[in-house]
């Protein structure tokens, strides 16, 4: 049994009340269950506080806890994040490698791998040390996959693919599939073979039905530490920086830059061969059209920084009273009209 | 051979014209096909009427057909689409275990199961009686899935999912994945472990390569009856009510809830952590980025009731006119300026 | 080792500089490799013709080599992909039927045909000459597959799908899945049983993870030489003409109706039955709710012709002007009554 004391040490916190307090298990503030822990992240949900049932509550100030028990810590989601993890530890794997699996003769598979049942591992692959390949999952000719990856069930990896180290892939993402590139010819379209590849860096996730184009020429490449949720598509030739995150149904179209740290809302998107600067947020549905400067929140269809964006609404909503001024107007000068 | 009677009975409608007229099948009525029945629906298809090769039309009211042969019923859709099930029995779905799938010893599978080719049952799943598994699909850990579902080929229940009765999932679909939940302290993104599960009602119908992920803690709910088009992303937390349609490429992200009976159009979505009443309407492409009642219709991102948006379309129209007053008001004042 | 000359009357063009220059490959212009050929496509990377480590560059005008090595020719990017295919065979396609692949004896398979592991290919299905199947797919009963197709891994047809000649269809899309139809009867949502097709021409390529619905009865169709990007949604009764193309997470309700040559560009998106004409083009994030004459480039939600939004969006501008304007007017006109 851990205690609330050994909890608070844990996350680099002060336990607040019963120190001794046991804990079994984490739950959500807004109902919460007894004996567990829950946690104060955004302050939407402080009324919460003092209809939870659960016993502790983790908060950024001992004073919001208003004689209840619980954690002061600086980031109360994080240390919240580290006491799921004690309380929920990962599934046990399924260990090596399923009879049914296809593996060609030549792929170079190291130690501690798993491959789930009709996984098909293609020629000249290699995969890293304690990787695990899901279920029915398609790793083709010359990819190769780092240390500790977990690509789930039903993900298609093609040919020339490079993963990197501890990069989570969800179930039905499709890596390295060709760019969209045609030539149009006298009402004709021929297809740009698309001969380059796609290079996704360390500690990367990507989430279920993702699609990651490979380069026409040259490199489609996903920086270190970036972050993708469900249903986004890179094209070809994008190249994004470290730690970005892509919420789902982003679209980023061919050639695009994405400096370090940009956060992509949901169903945003950009156009192509457009630069976007480090720390750049793009917010939900918004479309980027050109090049944008980093450090800036942008929103609208054409995306432009959300200052300007403000601007502009204020003046619509001025409309209505400015049009009150003109009849007010037309009243007084077609009255001296008349008079004169 | 069915006559028209017979399908006038068979939907609770009156036939109108030749009772006894035979018929072997359906048609759209645009074209339609000599022998089979049709009807009218949508009025802007009412020109097709004249037109069509159809030999029975369903209509709403006798008069509409002016003549032809036909059914009079209240709803012409229902009527068509309870015919359209005598006319296309289910096919013929596969029987038994194909010897290929993978099913783990502690799985309970029910009588009347049929598994397809390389289906993957992990521990402790349980499949109810008369359920189809399709071909590929993954089935994993401690999932449960009710009676008569239709699981196509290629979907992913990840583990702990609870899946109703005669719930259908279309091919590529993934269910269970985890919620995009990181929490960001000095420029590293850590991971939220995502402990939650996923719930889905009876008699919900979700598409083909759409997305729900699990809950963070707690659970993802959706209804009873609920449906979802293709290519939807239903993000951790969110708890969706009985009745609600989301139509292809809508997004909600995390910890929505959506009332009983919403209606999502194409390409909508939904800000994370707040609430739709029930019975509301979304309309194409709008982004909902605050609570909002149920019972009305919003459009617009960000989403606004409709009324408002006309007004505000109302003002905008307007613009040119109210440039012209204000020409006309300085002519008039700019000429008395000079007169005194 | 091929020569530029060569290069040059390989695709229709003339080497200008040193003609027996000897190529190696291809690289893209802004680093580039020596030995290798890019070409100048886009204007915007005309910059890049200075710096490029590249040997030789195909353009549209000898001038712009200003005395480097290249090739003029009408179309430098045709030109280039055509170099391209020389330097990159395709791969070395899997040879014959994989042993676990589970095919129906009444499937009929061409010669030259190639299955890959763990595909399943229903009864009554036929696969033409020399078409590939990757793993894991699923060609469901009475599918029909022309010749010289590339089905890659994980894609699923559903029953009855006619597939034309050179069709390629990447990982994860799904073909044939149940359009989203439902008729509500006091609160009940019944299903409209999808009884009709899929027909697709021939020389289309569909991206990874689209969703083609079937057709409700009859028919849903793409043209020859269409191309969907990856993530676009097809609902049931569509048709699309021929040459057409849509960018990644398009969404096409039901029953809209487009002709030939139409573009469609990234998460655009149409409402059902609509008719777009020939040759229009739907700019990023629009939606169309309307029927549109082709030849036309349209964008906005409401989709309009892009003269009207730029005449919108002028008088938007300009109403900071008026407002302006209408200041001044007020105190002339004010001052005029305070004198009267």
């Amino acid at each position: 049994m851990t205690t609330l004391n050994q909890l608070a040490d844990l996350v680099g916190g002060k336990a607040i009340g019963q120190s001794d307090l046991p804990i079994s298990g984490v739950s959500e503030l807004n109902d919460g269950k007894p004996g567990t822990i829950s946690f104060l992240g955004n302050q939407k949900y402080r009324k919460f506080l003092n209809s939870t049932k659960a016993s502790a509550v983790i908060v950024s100030s001992a004073e919001l806890l208003e004689g209840r028990n619980g954690i002061e810590v600086q980031n109360p989601q994080l240390a919240f994040s580290k006491i799921l993890k004690i309380f929920n530890p990962e599934l046990l794997k399924q260990k090596g490698i399923h009879p049914t699996a296809v593996i060609d003769p030549t792929a170079h598979i190291d130690e501690d791998v798993c491959i789930g049942p009709y996984a098909v591992i293609e020629a000249n692959s290699k995969i890293g040390k304690g990787t695990i390949v899901g279920a029915s999952s398609v790793i083709s000719l010359n990819s190769v996959i780092g240390k500790e990856c977990r690509i789930h069930a039903r993900v298609t990896l093609y040919h020339d693919s490079l993963i990197g180290d501890r990069v989570v892939i969800f179930s039905g993402s499709v890596i390295g599939s060709d760019g969209f590139g045609f030539v149009t010819d006298k009402d004709t379209h021929h297809k740009i073979p698309q001969v380059g590849k796609v290079i996704i860096g360390s500690d990367v996730e990507i989430g279920a039905n993702c699609v990651i184009d490979r380069a026409t020429i040259g490199t489609t490449r996903i920086g270190n530490m970036t972050k993708l949720d469900n249903l986004v598509h890179i094209a070809h030739n994008v190249k994004i920086g470290i730690g970005c995150l892509f919420a789902a149904g982003v679209g980023i179209a061919g050639t695009v830059t994405i400096k370090d740290f940009c956060i992509f809302a949901g169903q945003s998107g950009v156009v192509p061969h457009v630069t976007i600067g480090s720390k750049a947020i793009i917010a939900a549905q918004s479309g980027v059209t050109k090049s944008l400067e980093g450090g800036e929140l942008y929103s609208g269809m054409p995306a432009r920084k959300i200052r300007e964006q403000h601007r502009k609404n204020a003046v619509l909503q001025s409309l209505s009273a400015l049009k009150k001024r003109v009849d007010k107007l037309e009243n007084l000068v077609l009255k001296n009209e008349h008079n004169t």
